[in-house]
């Protein structure tokens, strides 16, 4: 076995390591035989010199490998999609997606994560579902998704631990922001999870991690090559994060809009952005159709209904109560006015993030507890024009205090002016 | 409190912290409130951002903090000077500097360091000497240098800790090799032990941390300015460690070469060295002296037997026996003939280290015990002339297999040529 302290020193100076030398690293970690420290000094290497293809590969291989892994394509006997998000501001996506896809034949059986910080999570707002269970034995998961069509459940703590601590140390090292560290962490829990095809969404903008659409750009083509290598399809949808997504940030009020989606009454961004990550997952399912039959069949879903019984049977077999009137709603709601007649030119994501957050929305650390009633649903969106005293958003809160708090938080984010701005498109480029 | 998380993503982006802050993450540190893997992270940063001068003072501050600190002028009522070398291999010079500055009269109360990897420590050859005690208390060890003019023990626990912690730590993490973590480790330790003036021996070249002249001058300018911060005199000779310092390397060999050169029949190179470092204490020392007059003083030391009197003296002071007959001797004693005629143009220092190391005079890790009787006498240093089949070292071994393999490892690192290589002086600079 080389030192851990010779690797460190090499990938400090810039050399490309073998991949059994990152392996080491990254076993040796998992089995408590390297320190944190020591893999604390590695990451803190890798911001500054980077990872080629071979080392992120490499990485992304011996994460898997430090646990066990889940072949759902043979347990099902069918060719297993799956999807994921780099985390937003009002990205209920996923709730959407999966009845939308099960409807049409393509089994939905994923593992979802947690918010933390301004970004929500999936799991968190499942569980504003009354009853509603994230955690399901292996075979009640596989069986959910063979008789239901769809199932979503957290990820078990035997798939890929060492991503869970690497990310963890991370994040208290400053060295998060690397795009091979990223891509490595993502793509070994998809890969883990054995979906032969994924579709990527990347956010891209102020409420996104990356910031920029050549960071998206370069995110996303190496998540693709990282899916490449391993045998997989991988189709990388890069999105508009500067807003947020839809026009509801709160874990209860991102359920309900999902459920409005499904059944045809979603916000438009959020439509599109549904519509467009489901006809791609349908493109690279069994199914066999291509992306221009794939569209207007995943519309066809929410027009006919098909979407929203999809949703309400795999609600109800995960244990919860899919009736909107179910959902726990805020004791406090008021509007927040808009101070002068104008356009929304800009809706800052990650303050507004923060501002649901600080209500109650989200989790500053990741034993912090959830509301999951409060948030805050947007009114207008970028571009919108609005008059002067109608409302911007409305705040849903605990408390009046916290109300008014998030209402000021609220109008610090937005930018009002005389001119409409340029619309973006919710996908600004799909990499596939 | 800042979140140590932050420094470090500052520090990472290549901000300037305040010196508070350095304070924060360095004191956090030793008092465990901040874990080993932030500041490991911290160090990779700094190496590839660097520390401001500003920075490396708050640094070497907060390390001076982190534990006890020491006033020997005070408790002597005298003017204190210290001497530090960065490291080499033969490097035995604080046993004749010692001597000669104490029967000038100049106090010489030294805490010294062991030798690690190729290099040695002054504490490692004190203890070839049987009886000398290493440990001696801080008022034995004051009224010593009150009475005796001269005492050398180990560095107290209590002085700088965070030091001790760090470097161990960076040891483990790739991240000792920066000018300002060096700079701060050194002077920290000066600093704390009190002295106002302190010469400070800079190794450059191959057995050296520092290979280069200018990479060498940096961290001479970089510790005199910590020097200045903290007003104290620095002076900082910058001198060749291509080759071995003297001929003998080896703990009880090289004693025999201190002796040696206290008598005046020292090797001409370690004598000059021993008779420039002696001077500038000399004439940094509350004795009115300038340097003409002090090198000719600090070379009569020699030639009257004084200094040689004044090492007598220390070592029985602290328990030793000084007769040279009572050092240990290796049991195999074995000559290493050149194989051709010729002049020595090389002897690498760093391999001769390690030849010595393997043959049991060093240490490996931190634990390792030590030979003291084993090491290697060079016969020839870099512009002799040998012929074939004279000797070029003589080794020094606990037996016959290890002699074997340090002559065959000794003559892969000399080179010898047909034309007389230039002569380097042994202090290449001096920065005062």
């Amino acid at each position: 076995m080389i030192r851990p302290a010779e690797l460190i020193e090499r990938k400090r100076d810039g050399e490309e390591l073998a991949p059994g030398e990152i392996a080491e690293l990254i076993l040796g970690y998992a089995r408590d035989e390297i320190p944190d420290y020591q893999l604390a000094a590695f990451c803190m290497a890798v911001y500054f010199r980077g990872l080629s293809g071979a080392e992120t590969s490499a990485l992304t291989d011996a994460m898997i490998r430090s646990g066990e892994t889940i072949d759902l394509g043979a347990e099902l006997g069918r060719k297993v999609v799956d999807k994921h998000s780099t985390g937003g501001v009002g990205d209920k996506t996923s709730l959407a997606v999966g009845p939308i896809v099960a409807t049409c034949g393509v089994p939905f059986g994923k593992m979802s994560g947690r918010g933390l910080g301004h970004t929500g999570g999936t799991l968190d707002k499942l569980e504003s579902i009354p009853g509603f269970r994230v955690e399901l034995s292996h075979e009640e998961f596989v069986s959910q998704v063979r008789e239901v069509g769809i199932a979503v459940i957290g990820q078990t703590a035997d798939l890929v631990p060492a991503d869970k601590r690497l990310y963890a140390l991370r994040d208290v090292t400053a060295t998060v922001d690397n795009v091979s560290l990223i891509a490595a962490s993502i793509m070994s829990k998809k890969l883990a999870a054995g979906a032969e095809a994924i579709v990527l969404d990347v956010k891209v903008g102020d409420g996104a991690f990356m910031k920029t659409l050549p960071a998206a750009r370069e995110l996303a083509e190496t998540m693709r090559e990282l899916g490449r290598r391993a045998g997989r399809e991988v189709v990388c949808l890069l999105t508009d994060m500067e807003q947020p997504l839809g026009h509801a940030v709160g874990n209860a009020l991102e359920v309900r809009e999902a459920v409005a989606t499904l059944r045809g009454q979603g916000p438009a961004d959020f439509e599109e952005l549904v519509l467009e990550a489901s006809a791609r997952l349908l493109a690279l399912s069994d199914l066999g159709l291509d992306l221009e039959t794939a569209r207007p069949r995943a519309r066809e879903t929410l027009a006919d209904g098909s979407a929203l019984a999809a949703y309400h049977r795999w609600i109800s077999a995960q244990g919860g109560d899919p009736d909107e009137d179910a959902l726990p709603s805020a004791p406090v709601v008021r509007d927040v006015p808009a101070q002068r007649d104008g356009y929304v030119t800009r809706l800052r994501a990650t303050a507004i993030g923060l501002a649901a957050l600080r209500l109650g929305a989200g989790r500053r650390g990741k034993d912090d507890a959830i509301d999951h009633a409060v948030g805050i649903q947007l009114a207008a969106k970028e571009g919108d024009w609005v008059a002067a005293g109608s409302p911007l958003a409305t705040i849903h809160a605990r408390n009046e205090t916290s109300a008014e708090s998030a209402a000021a938080e609220f109008l610090a984010a937005v930018e009002l002016g005389d001119a409409a701005p340029a619309r973006r498109a919710i996908v600004l480029d799909v990499i596939a």
